[in-house]
């Protein structure tokens, strides 16, 4: 006999996201099953909205409820230093490390050729735009410190660098092969503190 | 600048769930976030409906879509074999096994006095009621093999064999697949007085 319709669909759905397997659906389900009913709503509603009330900045291309995103809009962060991530979880964390006052440029993901990952499918062009537009002294490459995240770092800069800017990467004191979304604030804020010239 | 509220509102929720640390939330909403509108909207949906859709059966209180539940209706299913699990996974996992052919009754827990759940909060009345009716043969119980677990079992155990049923427990012993060496004492103390002639 098997698992009711319902609770088979639900499961189902949380297989698909990362890190949940087939046991930690199941668990997740039951958990739901056994929740208050108003929990269960707000966390159905929190999904169903986060999609609809969240587009892309048309400047920095972050998620945000309003484009141009606060940061984009705000006077006080410096425009003339531009720390460019991968994703939009990266800059959330790079924020969260208090470390940079400047404003953001999401790519989008890294350069991963032999996923068809160009540089078209990044926001670069968009990147060097901004630079072009003049007012930008310094970009900051804070893409991920692995293969692609340098590789892509290092593409950037030789776009860059020509028009005149100074280039500059995060400091190594991230962990080799980690990932920024993951990364301790501290470690972060090091990681930027010690940005040098490409 | 923060992240935008309707995130922050989605990663909140999403920590109430077992075992989803902050970490894992801010993960899990980012890859909604770029996840395809429709998965997005069939997980909401599939979240939203389950607690609507999903009743407690009136015989064994396992959760069904209509009760009686399927097993209960199941003429195939021996009616004189019960097995009594703890909560809907538990009969869930039993089923996966392919090893039972009778019965269930979920107590929906397991005795945890410290708790407040003694025998008025668990379905114990309605179990024994069931094999006061008659037709019944034989009760395995399959609480879970811990303190709770136990003491729950030879709780039911004193209720029901005065009735003149037959009340068994799951074996203990080594899980397949298991390492004697990292198995913890109890278990191997288990599978060793559970030997059996090859």
């Amino acid at each position: 006999m098997k698992t009711p319709l319902p609770i088979e669909r639900l499961v189902a759905q949380l297989r698909r996201l990362p890190g949940i397997g087939e046991k930690s659906a199941t668990r997740l389900a039951f958990h739901l099953l056994s929740a208050p009913e108003t929990q269960v709503t707000e966390l159905a509603d929190s999904i169903a909205r986060v999609k609809r009330e969240i587009v892309l900045c048309a400047v920095c291309f972050d998620l945000t409820e309003a484009s141009p995103c606060p940061v984009c809009r705000d006077e006080r962060r410096d425009a003339g230093a531009i720390c460019v991530v991968e994703e939009p979880a990266d800059r959330a964390s790079i924020e969260r490390s208090g470390g940079w006052h400047g404003r953001y440029h999401v790519l989008g993901g890294a350069l991963a050729p032999i996923d068809g990952v160009g540089p078209r499918e990044l926001h670069i062009a968009e990147l060097e735009a901004r630079v072009r537009a003049g007012g930008v002294k310094e970009v900051v490459l804070a893409t991920n410190p692995n293969a692609e995240g340098d590789a892509t770092a290092h593409y950037v800069a030789s776009l860059l660098k020509p028009l005149g800017v100074r280039v500059t990467r995060i400091a190594y004191g991230m962990p080799l092969g980690g990932d920024l979304e993951y990364a301790d604030h501290v470690t972060v804020g090091r990681s930027l503190a010690n940005r040098r010239d490409l």
